[in-house]
């Protein structure tokens, strides 16, 4: 098979409970926001959860299950230009995954209380991962054409 | 249809070229090593890499194609307790999607010069985000269980 025909299947381990009911109450990055979401984890993948309560955030990693089609090329609300589609954080993607890194306020059996994720309620998660700066931190780091755009609220 | 039971399908953007011919010969995280992938992302994804060449550092999302199941508990090399999978880094996950923070060093057309990616030779692409630190970094961080066993080269 060759690989650009290959095709992966995924099924959620879990759904994501949020105050956002729609794609325009969400806001465009939550990562500074201080709403409160609920990962449910399915109860079949409770286990592996263990030990991720000691971790203050994870990398959480869900379907955009919103979006509908994909553009290599889109606008962006921080500027006029179109940008590619892997240089933004848009959720139009030809593999429409959404990343974000939460804080993670604590775990009660399989529900995840999390803040500064921007997702719609109903988001079907992936996966969840230990956030670990050592690894998951570059420092300096330039950020092209969105230099001096993202203020504050980036 | 039950949220449990849905079921997403995803076709690769690319494939990377890395000097790891299998998993044994890929380092734990290769996130402080010097080696050079070339990240190839098919023709007709090329134009969503514009502008992408402007950020230093990219997330990289990759399918564990090496990986063929899954454990909730693992054990990993840096010590001898079993963890819930959700709270390590280990391929055998539910949804095998694999996340690296990569160094950009530069773009040929369609092919991105990554530093610090441990992926396989071979490994299908599913995405590549900007690194945005306002929103990917989160300090201080607490890692839990991993905390003092990485050392230099965690």
């Amino acid at each position: 098979m060759d690989d650009k025909n290959a095709e992966f299947e995924l099924r959620p381990v879990g759904v994501i409970h949020s105050p956002y009911r729609n794609t325009s109450q969400a806001p465009y990055q939550g990562r500074r926001r201080k709403d409160i979401s609920q990962i449910e984890i399915f109860k079949e993948f409770e286990e592996g959860l263990q030990d991720i309560e000691g971790f203050s955030h994870i990398i959480v990693i869900y379907w955009f299950h919103k979006s509908e089609e994909f553009h290599l090329l889109v606008k962006t609300p921080w500027d006029d230009k179109p940008h590619g589609v892997f240089a933004t954080r848009s959720p139009h993607r030809p593999c429409p995954l959404g990343l974000t890194v939460a804080d993670l306020l604590g775990r009660e059996k399989n529900i995840l209380k999390v803040q500064g994720l921007d997702a719609v309620d109903g988001t079907p998660v992936l996966d969840i991962k230990p956030y670990i700066p050592s690894i998951d931190e570059s420092w300096p780091a330039k950020i092209g054409w969105l230099e001096g755009k993202l203020g504050k609220d980036g």
